[in-house]
């Protein structure tokens, strides 16, 4: 057993794994029970995705028998090998070992309630995280791979950070099934790039290589070498030609890749899709039932009576039998391993178990200033002010960016970044994989990808930060998406959020980008005004324990306001300047909050319009506050109309306001203050817009019935 | 000069191009002309990209002066090269070659318009597609090389069905140059396997090869072996060593590169970013002004006055000088081939004057069918019913599907793939460059980012067709973007749009997806309710010259409607049951459109409430109706309260529904019918909801003010 160095590069290898058995004649019956469960499984409700997961057949059993590290009565067992199922419509793979090797929740029901109209199955279309032995929700290819890298990462951060000298407390594999087309998708490729940089000798990629997909042969569409594409990324290869039967071998590369020390492992299995049935080899064995006849027919082959379904025989049972025990023992020896280390290193371990507990310091929101200079200030700047105290003293903070380090202002003093601790850059900066600072390159999706994948290594105990242009969150929405439906915490400091960012244009002004993240279920679009609000999107982010948040900034200097208040953003929105006298609510958000207010001033002093203003820097928490608090902020039930001003898409404002002085098309290069001009978000013409829709409102009765475009 | 074959295999190649001048006097004041006047440039304003163009003016100078084939009297000239600048920061580099080779609009005024407040500024902060000499907008990183890739493909397929022996009306070439970060993004990895794929030897990428970002060294997040990857990419790789200086070198590469008979080419050109300035080699160099002194430091340096500024002497642009009258002497030669071509083919060369002018023949809509059969129909399956008639007679649709040709309903019979047409796969379905049918694999980022590049190529000589699910044109949504940014027609047909879809679960589920794209500017979300609707939707989306359209359609089957109109589609909502003493508008969606109709019936027959119905498929068509339009078809300022029964996030509805049975959460891997239910969509349900809310509204004056979710 090597002992893990303090860089992290070097690696504990398990002792406990058992031999390989020779005898095929056992795993030849385990393949064929497992291939007529699976035909058995898609047959029964007449769908599904047969073909993958009979085709990777013999690596389920070379991973769940052989070698990987778990325990099927211990599901969440920190140190436990992490799988992904990144090719998640094979699930039924997934779903069939987790019931064969013993996990308690995957009942022989619930592996049938598969295409079921069951409420509660757990055997949904794809995998997901809320369910026993599922590490992340896959489905949207590519993700997965993705996702494994973060795990590995998350691996390589703690393993560094804690482990100490005889001491592996984490020490885990990561492992991951992908298909043809993971790797065809971008996000994947990304991933595959930073992991090769990285050198994660502790991930395992095993390719699940049938050459098929939905519209045919992969050659239709993919011709490249992709072995010689992987180790030009810095992966070691390794080949094994007979996928369907060759248990054996496939162990023997699964171990050859955990014992790796240099380079993350890529296996490039040859499989046939839907062995043995009358579609083996095709695209039509991919993605539907085969049929009654040909389920007959493959148990007629096998020996095994077509009159009987999802037949799991003693023999099998009993070739998986000891696995949960195996498990246990595992659990056991780590939690052994974990007693000495905390009676050897009794302050570290304390921060360990805290980590695993997914609990940050007591006092970390003293790490936030309680003022802020009073001088104009970038939100982006703002935002460093308020969180780069906390990423230097919390470590469960990994924080990264997209190449844009200059521009998020995420960098505190001393940051170390993740690297090789062998790496040295033409630039100097190098690092380790204590670091908790991550250049993710120009790679937004697989920057989100892979933090989901770190968040998900245990509850909390690593959350990600990400950072680049709010624009180019368009490119990560994926990843971003499934970071909010696997309920993962993560934050997303996202800048250059308003047409005020200027020159760069329209390709980078993100008039509609809001709205999808406004209308997407569980994530929190904060857009705060100034330092105190920003102070506040960060508490509410840090408090959202399984809600990702975008924290969403300005490039150009904003005045600090005097009635922003940090405590109030979790609410919202709230009354930024209240007039019971007012004949018109102005709705002010992020960058252009101060807009509101002078627009306000200006309404009484030139047109003795009685205004009040409001702060709404996010929707979904404002629709989480009662019917009572929201009422009495808007006050549109009084008849006091509401004036929404944001350069923005109005879309989803129409619920909150009367009307809105929004912006419908693309923006447009310019300098920062001359784009607002040419939207004609100057002052003046503010003023006069509101003023003039009030004065509408009284010759048209039914214009407070609609949504009015100023 | 090879003559183009029929299979677009072999090119011809330019006869006409001068010689590379052997003289480096020339070339190094031109390339210290150049760079000063990027500096100057940058400096002016105090902002800015000067670092990258300046690296690449060597590069810059092969190509505008030795190598491209273009007119700079006649930017639109058809068979010009096409060129593109993925890395489109770097804008003042095209910028500049614009106004040196002598582009009309470009004049020195304009030229320094960069980061000015001039709104009719042609140099924006990024190259944009109407200007004179763009050939697409670029900006966000990684889509100009897809869609260099597309304009490729535009140039094989019109080429393989247009050119005849002797006459090669198509015969352009494209280049692109792409800096360090385009190699990074998946869709520019992405794109990149499929031109070696479909060996594009007609497409060039020259890589300005620095080694840094905007972080610094590019060591910092990749350390893989480029030119391998690409060569495991099926691409030839050419290095070119001193790209600063070596014009000569890089004229040969280029010229190997047009060369190609079998591949794409990579050129892997090092450069020196900021070269010459005090910050050349650095990532300062990137996007920041050097600074007046380093500015007056590098004409000191190249002997140039300090005190004067964007000096442009007469031996420079007597370099430039031949270069306007070459490019119309090409044009001339290719007026005189196409009228040789009408004489000797003048059927095809009418057909391809067609195209060249974006024209569709004029009886395109005759191919739709005047009705359906009876019987339900999934959107999907109407959608083929549609569209396959028109893709299979003209040519000018390009259709393709990432990777879900069994679910999409895209082929027409008899259609050919677009491939090499020496490709033979493996399932035995084989094609040429006139196929206009496309295999993208599971790239669905590529595929509508390549896609832009095909419609870019001439407007409307060719429109694109892309297919997926509705959910992964997520991961497709900064190229759509990109099309609707540049105007560019493209249809893209996105089926399981609903929670009907079933079993694939919440991450197959769009919930807040269309929130997205009824946002986004400029673009078409169409989600038909029948076959009648979807054929309305595909004649908006024909239609729609200047503006890309989603049509969204269902996997399940959905009822025919008698009452549902083609022609009422263009107009975004229209009423399908009208009743006059109604006191509840029901707005019904695409493929819950029948619930509507449904529930209406229900409440008169159940609970004595009279409703109409209104078919909602298109938001933004509706915005573009009358007001008085608008308020006729919902009446809600006849105090007629509507209800939108869809189940998406509500956002965007509150415009125009008073209460919403909408989904705020995500959805559930349940099978279709199961689905519906478990979310209350079963019309019993929806009957209560909408009778319960007219109820509380009596009792409730304050609720007609607010959007009630039920």
């Amino acid at each position: 057993m090597t002992v893990v160095q303090s860089n992290g590069v070097h690696k504990s290898l398990p002792s406990a794994l058992p031999l390989v058995q020779k005898s095929t004649k056992d795993h030849d019956l385990v393949l064929k029970t497992f291939r007529l469960l699976i035909a058995d499984l898609c047959q029964q409700f007449g769908g599904g995705h047969p073909g993958g997961a009979i085709g990777m057949a013999a690596i389920g059993v070379a991973l769940w028998k052989y070698v990987m590290r778990y325990a099927p009565h211990t599901p969440d067992f920190f140190n436990r090998d992490r799988f992904v199922l990144s090719n998640g419509h094979t699930c039924l793979f997934q779903y069939s070992f987790l019931h064969l090797t013993g996990y308690k929740a995957m009942t022989f029901d619930q592996m049938k309630s598969y295409h079921s109209d069951r409420v509660d199955a757990l055997c949904p279309g794809h995998p997901e995280i809320e369910h026993e032995g599922i590490e992340v929700t896959t489905g949207p290819l590519g993700q997965g791979i993705a996702n494994a890298v973060g795990l590995a990462m998350a691996t390589k951060n703690l393993a560094t950070t804690y482990n100490r000298p005889g001491y592996d407390v984490v020490s885990n594999h990561t492992w991951c099934m992908i298909g043809d087309a993971c790797l065809q998708e971008g996000v994947a490729l990304e991933a595959i790039s930073l992991a090769g940089h990285f050198r994660l000798n502790n991930l395992t990629v095993v390719y699940d290589n049938n050459q098929i997909t939905c519209d045919g042969s992969v050659d239709l569409t993919n011709t490249e070498n992709v072995n010689d594409k992987m180790r030009a990324s810095g992966w070691d290869v390794i080949d094994v030609e007979d996928g369907c039967y060759d248990v054996e071998g496939i162990v023997r590369a699964l171990e050859q890749a955990r014992g790796s020390q240099e380079k993350p492992t890529f296996i490039n299995v040859k499989t046939v899709i839907g062995l043995d049935s009358h579609v083996a080899g095709t695209a039509t064995a991919h993605g539907a039932a085969f049929g009654v006849n040909s389920v007959s027919d493959i148990k007629k082959l096998y020996g095994f009576n077509p009159e009987e379904h999802f037949v799991i025989g003693d023999a099998v049972r009993q070739f998986f039998k000891e696995l949960p025990a195996r498990g246990e023992k595992w659990v056991q020896e780590w939690d052994q391993l974990v007693k000495d280390y905390t009676t050897q290193h009794p302050e570290i371990a304390a921060e360990f178990q805290a980590r695993v507990r997914g609990e940050l310091p007591a006092n970390w929101q003293d790490h936030i200033p309680s003022s802020f200079p009073e001088k104009p200030t970038a939100s982006r700047a703002s935002s460093g002010l308020v969180f780069n105290p906390i990423a230097k003293e919390v470590k469960s903070f990994m924080v990264g960016t997209a190449d844009l380090s200059p521009s998020v202002n995420m960098i505190w003093p001393g940051k170390t970044d993740f690297q090789h601790p062998d790496l040295r850059t033409n630039c100097g900066i190098n690092g380790n994989y204590s670091g908790r600072y991550i250049h993710w390159g120009i790679r937004e999706h697989a920057m989100c990808a892979i933090s989901n994948g770190l968040a998900a290594y245990s509850p909390n105990t690593i959350i990600p930060v990400t950072s680049s242009f709010f624009m180019f969150y368009l490119y990560a929405a994926p990843a971003v998406r499934m970071g909010a439906l696997q309920h993962l915490q993560g934050i997303h400091v996202a800048t250059h959020d308003s047409i005020g960012m200027g020159e760069d244009g329209p390709t980078h002004q993100p008039i509609e980008l809001a709205a999808l993240y406004r209308a997407m279920p569980n994530i929190l679009y904060i857009r705060p005004g100034d330092s105190e609000e920003v102070a506040g999107a960060w508490i509410a982010a840090i408090n959202a324990k399984k809600t990702p948040t975008i924290i969403s900034t300005s490039r150009h200097a904003l005045p600090q306001l005097s009635q922003t208040r940090r405590d109030a953003v979790a609410r919202g929105a709230y009354v930024l300047e209240e007039d019971e006298s007012a004949t018109v609510t102005l709705i002010g958000v992020g960058a252009e909050l101060s807009f509101a207010l002078e627009v306000a001033s200006k309404l009484k002093a030139e047109k003795g319009i009685n205004a009040r203003v409001v702060s709404f820097p996010c929707q979904r928490l404002f629709e989480q506050q009662s019917l009572e608090y929201k009422r009495d902020m808007l006050r549109r039930h009084r008849g006091i109309p509401a004036v929404v001003i944001e350069p923005y898409a109005p879309n989803g404002w129409e619920r909150y306001a009367n009307a809105g002085i929004n912006i419908k098309r693309f923006g447009h290069s310019l300098p920062g203050k001359a784009a607002y001009k040419f939207f004609g978000y100057e002052i003046d013409n503010l003023t006069s817009k509101v003023a003039g829709y009030l004065d509408q409102l009284k010759g048209d009765e039914y214009l407070q019935s609609e949504f009015v475009e100023l």
